[in-house]
């Protein structure tokens, strides 16, 4: 990113590796929609001749003095979101916000990011997780960032067993939030998109029904389909700000919504009064930033070490080298109707 | 109330008793702000010929065949809130919205309130308390409603050892939160309001400091107060559909809203995308009608029984007879500057 | 039950419906480990001439005058703990220890079960749900005890994305515990048995690995296979008093103990002081009578209905006629080797 | 420490200061019950030269390089408990384990304790806090694990608005546990001990009843005196492995117990098989470590700081210089019957 609207290579000094740091070099990377925001939409404000990207799977060049479980040639999974471990916000719980709000997310937003020849990782120990020795790079760069964050919206959402809900939004991130809720243990499970791919792939990540917004208003769809009741959950992986208004009207009181979508224009979410009992309906409005470090890296993982996900069906376009990251950000800007997700791997 | 503006005493049949229920006659009556929204505001709609009323200490006349720990004579407590215990939605731990949003909340909602000779009181066993010998009526009336709305902000609001909270709104609800934020064990109280009386009480009720709307932007003075950090929780009980904007910037992330107020105008609740973190901040928004029933009702007199909690000092204006309780709500819908609670006794 | 260690057909009286309550009359019936412990082990101390059975679907013949959701002719899915939902304990959250500890578990216990021409529901709205009409009988069966409490044992667990688990136990309320703890989205999966076809259910229902105790020390086994790490979570389903040190000490600190298991003899559950950190090992033991009623069952049916859950693999032996009821318990009696889960199916 | 049951001063380098690190020398410190089991109970094993002493209020004398928040001269409260903010285990949420079962515990534990010249401790920006300015030394040297302590037997125990809670043992910790009690909302608190000064200081921090186990068996007190229907919490802050069986017959099903009391012997801790329900009563046991770290430290100063809170009651003794520590140990040992707490000043 050289600015807003412009993309190009710019060379930089090699990064310096602090003593709990790592220096990785990409081994898989794939563009996000957010960096597609942040360069076309400005979502971030103005940046310059920052370096983009935050998935990547990677291999690690370089240590610091105080790093223990990583070494030279490990090959590892890299996590949007790299924390401070130490700061008040992961103290108490929440650190992605660690530093200030949405602070924990580093790379391509308050750093450089990964789509580079080499890439600077905050708290090696803290951050990054070993790639399993049987785990296809391509597979796993859908961890850095897919998978944590559709599943952090069933988290939020607090889905149980036998629950009802509705996801909103069946981009990569919304099919992952699909997959989750059905880990999760949901039974009910409304899938809202349209594009026949992503529509089929919801299917296949255990949606047991489909609505597409160009059938008519979103709410009056679900409460149909449930008898005017609505259903205990929601998800929201896509849409905009007044998607929430259609969320609230479609929830059962006591039910929950967990937001995963950046909210990138308007002013305003817009909670609908009446709807929302008056402010005494017990809907629970919850949105945040993907939970990020090793732990959380370790543990999807092993879901798909153990056959229970498989994220790789999200990627739908491959390429081969770092100079094709150009090309595959563009496709993620222009998104044409086959498009999931694109990853780029790299042979050294 | 006759219909919506218009208020006056009418005549109607005494209550039928079934085989769950009891018939009680008041011993204590206090009129509640919603009381005046119902009449005058039009806030539930347009009713005709009900009885007002949901704050009250009786003594029961008559138990249904099935009522077991309940006799004709028990002075008891009477919960604002009435749920249908079996529903599914008390079964979901949402009580207070048993067949439906806001259901839970009967009287002078869905039937005749307790403004009357007597009123009927559902599931007897499930709903009445007994008043503890040693208990002045005065004192428990205000466990009908005021202390379980004020308390439920706290719990809504999830206040931990040593957060720092903000109570928007310091009338006898808001001045219940103060209370229950005290003894939730939070540290730093901020309580927001201007009338000299309410001010007074909120620091006896443990707020550390008070802040007057009328000194600037509520939010501005928070932050300024906490060095930009912002607060770890705010609890709503007053204000409108606006306040939540003002709130949301005063949040850090990963703190929580309780709202307790009950909205009664505006379209929409607005939350501010940016200062929302672009729905990534993990400030969660959760409002939600006060839990009803006995247990809540003993456990909150219990808390009065052993000193930890004087909702007295709310009562500021007593009235004697069934009455005076047309005196005592024309009061409320004045609001004297010095008024913060009528209590209207029946003696018999 | 005739009185302990004594079986046989009585005659009783047919019992009486209240205004809450229901009347049915069994469609399928299966018999219980636990009816086995009643009988034999005199578990629940001396009990004369009464009806045993706590597993059922069944048909509605009559309802009281208060029941508004279902009538005569209804087919309907029986819980084995049916609370009366008005009750202190239901109203804290605990409707299975309604009216004292374990009390919310009536059939069969405190009064005469399901094995019968007849039986009585208490509290029919609260505690019935409608057969969906697609389900076979025999599947919904499983779900008034078996999946009800396996799913318990993964919620008092509190298992989350990509946890390890060990599920101690795999008779039949074990294999639901493993398919609730795969369905829950944990990762790996130890189940523990030796029944050759208990143990190809539980690889069918999401064990990644089976360990047999015949093998060696449990604790031991597990901390091999996990490098001395431990796991995040134990379901206890099966094992006795001396299960929960091997759990203890298989345990990470911060695990969770979830036991659904009904401990029939011994003195006490002894928890190893040195690996349960002196007390500080943050290593929780929960245990708890699964929850019951009308929602619970929705909820878990639903599962079922989407095809997330099959519990009819459970189903090893059917028989056919009241009658059979008897050589059904003897079957469970008896244990013999390939014995899952017998069901009697009773058509008119 | 010398060796088990011996102690004495030793003559040690200077500790070295990393990175993260800071050097401080002590301004207040308290010797603590565990450091008497340490060293004349062997409770950790035996351990030579080991420096004692884990609660401090600290100047420090020098950071490392990546220190940001401390500087040479700053005055600090020590919590007993200082984490690897990046571990594994402080990302689940279990800091005090990071590294190991306890591990988080380092002073007089895995390192050399703060009853020295000078003491080291790991991530200072993390785990050190700022002295308020108006802050005695004294009280807040109650911070490092006193206060923290008692205060996390309540959050495990889940203390609930109008609980009823028994805290067993009222040494400080104890006392502290009351005061928490009551600062988190219970209403009826009893407290177990017998010691008079303590006894007093109990109802001063919030008990509404004391129970002496001289008068009888502890559970058949608590039961006479809650008419057989028991409590909802117990927080066990003394007693032995024994205690336990007693807190499990006087907690209702659903109710929580809530240990902080290290358990020095015994092989087992017991847990009466038919009182736990048979292992169905939802009678939850959790016991660990208290949190430590920068930002529970704060928060619990900030308790102080509003007047809500004043451990400087349990300090009973008071000694000044750092020869005194001895001394202050050795009463620690005895514990004569006046003793709560003793507490070394030392001036420079």
């Amino acid at each position: 990113m050289i600015g807003i609207g412009r993309t190009g290579w710019v060379t930089k000094k090699d990064p310096v590796c602090g003593p709990l740091d790592a220096i990785c070099r990409p081994i898989a990377l794939a563009p996000c929609t957010s960096d597609v925001h942040t360069v076309w939409s400005g979502a971030l404000g103005d940046r310059h001749d920052m370096i983009l990207g935050h998935e990547a799977v990677g291999e690690v060049v370089e240590v610091g003095s105080l790093v223990k479980d990583f070494k030279a040639g490990d090959k590892v999974l890299v996590p949007a979101i790299t924390p401070d471990w130490n700061s008040l916000e992961a103290q108490a719980g929440y650190q992605m916000h660690s530093g200030g709000m949405l602070a924990g997310w580093k790379f391509s937003n308050f750093k450089d990011g990964v789509f580079a020849e080499l890439f600077h990782v905050n708290d090696a120990d803290g951050n990054l997780a070993h790639l399993p020795d049987d785990m296809d790079p391509v597979t796993a760069c859908m961890l850095s960032d897919m998978v944590p964050t559709g599943f952090h919206g069933v988290e939020l959402a607090d889905v149980q067993f036998g629950d009802s809900v509705v996801v909103v939004g069946i981009g990569p991130v919304g099919l992952m939030a699909v997959a989750g809720t059905a880990l999760r243990g949901a039974s009910r499970i409304y899938a809202v998109g349209s594009r026949p791919n992503c529509v089929r792939l919801a299917r296949e990540y255990g949606a047991t029904d489909t609505i597409d917004y160009h059938d008519g208003d979103l709410a009056d769809q679900i409460l149909e389909k449930t008898h005017g009741k609505g259903v205990d959950r929601v998800v929201i992986a896509g849409g905009n700000v007044d998607t929430f208004a259609q969320a609230i009207r479609m929830l059962k009181p006591g039910g929950k919504i967990g937001n995963v979508n950046y909210l990138g224009e308007g002013d305003y979410v817009k909670i609908p009064r009446v709807e929302w009992g008056c402010g005494m309906s017990h809907k629970v409005i919850a949105g945040g930033l993907m939970p990020g470090g090793r732990l959380r890296m370790e543990k999807l993982a092993s879901l798909v070490e153990v056959g229970r996900l498989d994220p790789s069906k999200l990627v739908t376009h491959r390429f081969e080298g770092l100079e094709s990251v150009e090309p595959a950000l563009m496709l993620m800007k222009d998104k044409p109707k086959d498009l999931i997700k694109p990853v780029v791997t790299i042979q050294y």
